[in-house]
């Protein structure tokens, strides 16, 4: 009987703890879909304010807009955490043709890829070599490049269902196809545009020369999907045709600027740390609403609908909104070594770094047995259609946090429509679906919440 | 150890079966993202045709086109199953305004509900009494009603996870608000939009007299949400505001049309028949893109990509598009009228009409012990982020073909942003993601082909 009991009270207590927890999901989420603040947060920071590239004006004014706004909730500390950031001037205009032997020209759709240097002032026009990555360079050698502008143009695989994973497959082209293709030789170039739509968007995003003199470098250019198909065709017909590039893109000196950080202090733990964020920079062709104003908004709507909902949390929840992450991840990386010196005890932290579209679930970097415990958690999410909680990536910005004692997440939206404005200038506000949008951050507040409530595993039991 | 060998062999063969089951489908999914042919007829669908309101001449166009194109995929057999549809036209122009007691006059976009009759010519102009729904009618009485506007206000639940729920709570107002309103001395019915969003585009959708007399029937027309929430303010100000709408619908007689349906034999049960489809038909304001143009070519690319394949279905595979879904359902009764004259048996029917956004699942209306099996099948969907098995309800026009011993289905995509051009002018082709199109038809192949290589629980067994 006093078996019977104990379980009769354990089941009652679970019961108990299970509708608590279902109850205050629920609220959360109406909140959110009848009271978030995250649509009118990114409506201001995309249609005030506009692209945000770092050491730009705008990501000053969205430093100082972020900051007024979370002292506004009533949080109990918001503060600035410096950091100096590259500063990367695209410098318009840029333009380009394809120009065919007999010397007829059509305008393509480009745009200098992040870091790049300028072209020579008249531009650069040349033999071009077309390949499929970067491995084609060493088969093709010296020869067949030197002196001609490499044009990489492997499109991204539409046969993978997470488009993430496709554009894994290509970025290596726009990353590290100008340090490659310039050691052989090569006088620029040109990358299809990491994108799965044809349309006339080219899409910019960082690259990196390694560690290729100055003198030496070469400058690399994004081309739209319908402009790389063009150019494509073009050599096929005629290997004589010719392209021409100019843009006067400069790399300036560091700026300074700054983290947005503000949180609840907790009422139990107030040592052990959950941080929630997304980056605020972006890139400077659109307003960078999915990437990742959507994240920001998401991040600051968490600190707040827990605040609003009445739950008191145990651990200190932080948000912090991320400085440089396009090019850089100056604010990552500055964020993770401050949080070191003052030996900060982070046990959680989730990234929205992925679009403000209808979130599908998280993926975790985490101990088996806190992936374990998470996984009791799904049931939770089943009523608001969130259904994948896998092994995977968080993301860039708290990635450099990492320790085998914390768990690390990043939300997982729908991903079908991402790369159809990632890096582009059609990344924009009207794109974003205000539901969609508040979903994502409901969905995040849960998370957090549970983290708070029940904490993770001890690292002890993790040996154990 | 003879035991264990059966064990061992009945594991192999199962193991066998899984593996082939998955490679079916990655082909599947393969070639509708790779070589889809669902976004090029949708693109004629829409862009070549537009609209397909029932009876009218697009209609009959969409008739023609699907007819060839499924001609031209070479499956076995192509017909037209006539059907008399109603004909209802909209009879343009039409207009609305708000008219302050000092006679000053807001333009607000209205339009007329599908079936409605016309005002007078020179329109209505009179007071308005605000409800929340049908009940708040009984309340207030006819002493408050009579000789006014009816205002329906009521919102979609923005709490609802699944905008179709949403939409059910609030439907009762547009297709019976003028019937009710009228019978209480109403003399017309303006009713707020079914949609989430905050907008000016005014929704149409069906409405129905039920059993009134054509002399007492009252003129019924939609408001955009915007034009619904200035109107309310403005009542709340002055209860004296007026409202003057004016419109020139008609019904006219009924006329000749036709489901379109296309089949490829079974070649062991091709008396066992499995139908996937969604309906031709559509409002006149958009052009129908994503209801249901999206479902139909996703149904017709079916076909295609089973066919394509190279997988020879045991079943009779068919394709029906169906006409007058909208303002009738015409098309799915006549067809399960002829289905049940000819004693064809049907075991599986799929509909696909809630948009062409990103699939998530389906749900089912089907025994238990069928629906025990489908639980097993959703493994193999889940490389594609398909998670969602329900119990539920399957489509409009598959619905009278219902009998206990067939499965119905219904296709379920993300249904966030699908009220948003729902039945509006905004519902057109490039509010449709190519890929989440190709997702949804390959997602309904996978199912087609599960159906048609297992076949379903024999009535049998479900009474056993």
């Amino acid at each position: 009987m006093k078996k019977l009991s104990i379980l009769f009270l354990l089941l009652s207590t679970l019961g108990f703890s299970q509708s608590a927890d279902e109850k205050q999901m629920k609220s959360i989420y109406d909140m959110a879909l009848t009271d978030g603040m995250a649509y009118d947060w990114l409506n201001h920071i995309s249609n005030q304010i506009g692209g945000r590239l770092s050491g730009s004006v705008e990501a000053q004014m969205a430093v100082d807009y972020t900051k007024k706004e979370l002292e506004d909730l009533g949080v109990d500390r918001v503060w600035l955490q410096p950091v100096m950031v590259p500063k990367w001037v695209r410098g318009l205009p840029e333009s380009a043709k394809i120009v065919t032997e007999d010397g007829t020209a059509v305008t393509v759709p480009i745009c200098a890829l992040g870091g790049s240097v300028a072209t020579p002032a008249l531009g650069i026009n040349a033999n071009v070599v077309e390949v499929q990555g970067i491995d084609d360079l060493a088969r093709l050698g010296r020869e067949k490049i030197e002196g001609k502008i490499v044009f990489f143009n492997r499109p991204m695989d539409p046969t993978e269902i997470v488009t993430f994973t496709a554009y894994g497959g290509c970025v290596d082209q726009r990353y590290s196809g100008a340090a490659e293709a310039g050691k052989l030789g090569a006088i620029g170039v040109i990358v299809r545009s990491v994108n799965l739509r044809l349309d006339d968007y080219p899409h910019t995003g960082a690259m990196s020369y390694g560690d290729t003199p100055v003198k030496n470098r070469i400058p690399a250019a994004a081309i739209s999907t319908k402009g790389a198909d063009l150019l494509s065709t073009s050599l096929h017909l005629n290997p004589k045709t010719k392209f021409y590039f100019k843009q006067n893109c400069r790399q300036l000196e560091d700026v300074q600027s700054y983290n947005v950080v503000g949180e609840i202090k907790g009422s139990m733990y107030p040592n052990e740390i959950i941080l929630v964020g997304g980056h605020l920079d972006s890139w400077d062709l659109g307003d960078g609403s999915h990437d990742d104003g959507a994240g920001c908004v998401q991040s600051m709507d968490v600190l707040r609908l827990i605040k609003a909902s009445g739950y008191v949390p145990k651990r200190t929840i932080r948000v912090v909104l991320f400085m440089n992450e396009e090019n850089g991840l100056r604010g990552g990386s500055k964020y993770a070594e401050v949080a070191k010196n003052k030996k900060e005890n982070h046990i959680f932290a989730l990234e929205s770094d992925a679009g403000g579209f209808s979130p599908r679930g998280f993926s975790f970097d985490s101990s088996e047995a806190n992936f374990d415990r998470i996984q009791e958690w799904k049931k939770l999410f089943e009523p608001y259609l969130i259904h994948l909680f896998e092994k995977g990536g968080s993301g860039a910005d708290i990635g450099p946090l990492k320790n085998p004692n914390m768990v690390l997440a990043g939300l997982r939206p729908d991903s079908q429509r991402y790369f159809d404005h990632h890096h582009a200038a059609n990344d924009t506000f009207e794109h974003v679906n205000k539901r969609e949008l508040e979903l994502g951050a409901a969905t995040m507040a849960s998370l957090v919440y549970l983290f708070d409530k029940y904490g993770i595993v001890p690292p002890k039991k993790i040996k154990g």
